[in-house]
């Protein structure tokens, strides 16, 4: 078979995905009515510096604000105040405008107005202890929580009543003025309590959950962190509150629509697209395995699809580290899928993190095409071999293959898209 | 919204793919024309004394055969005798049986025909060490392989190259007579020589091929297997061996046609069905995970496919065993299932083994519902310790879930089938 080139078709998918995701774009149209009082602007997150920017460009009003986000992750804000601190492991800095953040919203009237601009990432920059607890306390749970094994809902569940910001508790600081938090959606379901560990949202969750996960998963917290669950004293707001009666939460952005933009180019392209869901799970590896089940279906007999067709999906996966090579989950996912579609002709896919770092460095992820690993193997490389080391960005690097979009300003989690252009063979 | 009891439909489809899968019903359309001279009938396999009994049952003329079979899987015969050995570790029997075949078909005539039934599972019953290997060796790797996290087609290459009779050596000692090979599929793509290691089959794969299997998963081989495999002197019957010109594969039940048969029954009840696969690879709990997510794209958002639907798929998954309790692959994926789906309604799914045995015992399976959840709970099961100990049987035998079918005297690898009800509910 003639193979057709699909690495430009995905590459316009993903910055399309990308784009449909960036807050130049999509924040706009929420902005609230001015508020007769003060308009103060809060917010953590891989994207809510680019969201305070884009905020303070719209708002024509007064306004003052204090918005924390990554490192490398700042924008030029001239009204709000723009603080880097440190993610997925919580420091100082990220203590520090914490503190500040609860302080600007603090002592405000039903006149004034709170934004707060939320999105991924922001539930280890928003960062206060529970009373008694130290930051070592919180990073060693967190730490532990990251590697244990548990999923980001039961990790944000434990972080929720470990802390005195999380959960609600920041929302109701806010009380009584009027809050409107503005989301970037980076968690299944899009629930608000799981983004950035939902600090203006009320939480239906208890301290004898987080209790649960943490004996589940066999994490030892310190006694202080044990007593608070025990004691139920690290509880956070519940819904009902009075004080978080009124708020408005609105997703401004979420990683459905994102595939849906994404969608839309493949159509453009003539070519049918099927979103599997926005928000799988699992271990990268194995997702790759399950996917490359599925295309070897639609190659091999026209199921639960017809060729040619684009698979997109969407969510976060997890990689269990074994090796000690450079990868991210979207790499490692690919390099997986790749080995199991065992040189299948007429596959094309790109896996990559819409925030443009898949794993620990500036490489959001990489294309895979039908001679990837025919490639790999005449550089002397053994796809299985880099596997096993999490070496995915190592692979994909080598073969000039990676995917470098740059920072992108926002975080809609990770971007799957495979293209299947095999048509389908006689059924034995 | 009131759930639909969906068990009863799942139990007609499960008991559909078995059903099309059973020799009695797929064997007798692929006899062929008798032998001027003798006819001779061998085989190995999980469903190969119940191949063996429907072929005497159809065959008028004269006949002699031995077949080997795993303990528990033996059928009346009266022609053929029937010897039972040991699966997944090879044993003495196996060793013995196998000799016997071999001495079966030395010595034939053109005008003779050999029929070989072969199944899942005749890899570890049909067993003769290469030259200068003992069973010991074989054994010691067979069993590091289990565990290894190789695949099937990976161990099946190794093995075929530390045998004398695999990989179309049986075949080829059958020349000059007539061969006529019925095939019961469990494997991925339906390839012949992956089927107990392709006794019949020319195999393409080699010795290097074998020794950079058996090092990439630091399997440490026996000196004399390393030499046998370095030597070359393991290399098996290769494609083009004139001894296996003329030589006849019929696949006569495949996981495809089952799954097919499952998905009438389903259309009988007014339901779409969606394959998604007939091969889904990877970890047990990874793949619930993965098709959760599928799941709940259906159930939120009617993408990739419309409610009420039916998503089927098959192929064998493995289970990295970290607990002790009791389980196997399609309650292990089960379990996962119901974990990652977090109680959503009207999804009832059905996991089960259509050999009747999943695991270690003689339970084929499980029903999942949308309580089974609540159910565990209120009997105090943690469905996420049950699933850390992997002990997919013990949790759903506790709720009277387990679905058990006795010996189904076929094999047509795992089946998987999930019935989605829950109506779309508007994307947010």
């Amino acid at each position: 078979m003639n193979e057709i080139d699909r690495r430009p078709l995905l590459r316009a998918m993903f910055d399309a995905a990308i784009a449909a995701a960036q807050p130049a774009r999509c924040l706009p149209p929420h902005l609230p009515a001015p508020p007769k009082g003060r308009t103060i602007v809060i917010g953590a997150g891989k994207a809510s510096a680019e969201m305070a920017r884009v905020f303070e460009d719209h708002w024509a009003g007064p306004l003052a604000g204090l918005v924390v986000t990554q490192y490398g992750h700042e924008r030029p804000c001239r009204r709000i105040e723009i603080v880097q601190a440190a993610h997925p492991v919580p420091d100082e800095a990220g203590l520090l405008a914490t503190r500040r953040i609860r302080q600007l919203v603090c002592g405000l009237s039903e006149d004034d107005l709170v934004i707060a601009l939320i999105s991924g990432g922001g539930s280890s920059l928003l960062v206060a202890p529970a009373e008694g607890l130290t930051l070592a306390d919180k990073r060693a749970i967190n730490a532990a929580l990251l590697v244990s094994g548990a999923s980001i809902s039961e990790m944000n569940c434990v972080r929720r009543h470990l802390s005195s910001i999380k959960g609600g508790r920041l929302g109701a600081a806010c009380h009584p003025a009027r809050l409107v938090t503005l989301l970037i959606s980076d968690v299944p379901a899009d629930g608000p309590i799981d983004i950035a560990s939902g600090p203006t949202v009320p939480d239906p969750t208890t301290c004898s959950d987080a209790l649960a996960i943490i004996d589940r998963y066999g994490i030892g917290p310190s006694p202080a962190a044990r007593t608070l669950l025990t004691s139920g004293a690290g509880e956070s707001v519940k819904p009902g509150d009075s004080r978080l009666r009124g708020a408005d939460l609105r997703i401004i952005s979420a990683p459905q629509r994102s595939l849906e933009a994404a969608a839309e180019i493949a159509r453009g392209a003539g070519l049918v697209t099927h979103i599997l869901g926005d928000s799988l799970e699992g271990e990268s590896r194995e997702l790759g395995k399950s996917l490359a089940g599925i295309v070897r279906q639609v190659a091999a007999r026209g199921q639960p699809f017809a060729a040619p067709c684009v698979l997109l999906s969407g969510g976060e996966t997890t990689v269990t580290l074994k090796g000690s090579g450079r990868g991210g989950r979207n790499v490692e996912f690919l390099l997986s899928l790749g080995i199991a579609l065992r040189g299948l002709g007429g596959v094309h896919a790109l896996a990559g993190d819409t925030d443009g770092v898949d794993g620990a460095e500036a490489i959001a992820g990489a294309v895979l095409a039908p001679d990837t690993l025919a490639r790999a193997w005449s550089l002397g490389i053994d796809p299985c071999v880099s596997l096993d080391r999490n070496d995915g960005h190592g692979f994909f690097q080598a073969l000039g293959d990676s995917v470098v979009t740059g920072p992108t300003l926002t975080n809609v989690n990770d971007f799957r898209a495979i293209v299947i252009d095999a048509a389908p063979r006689k059924a034995p």
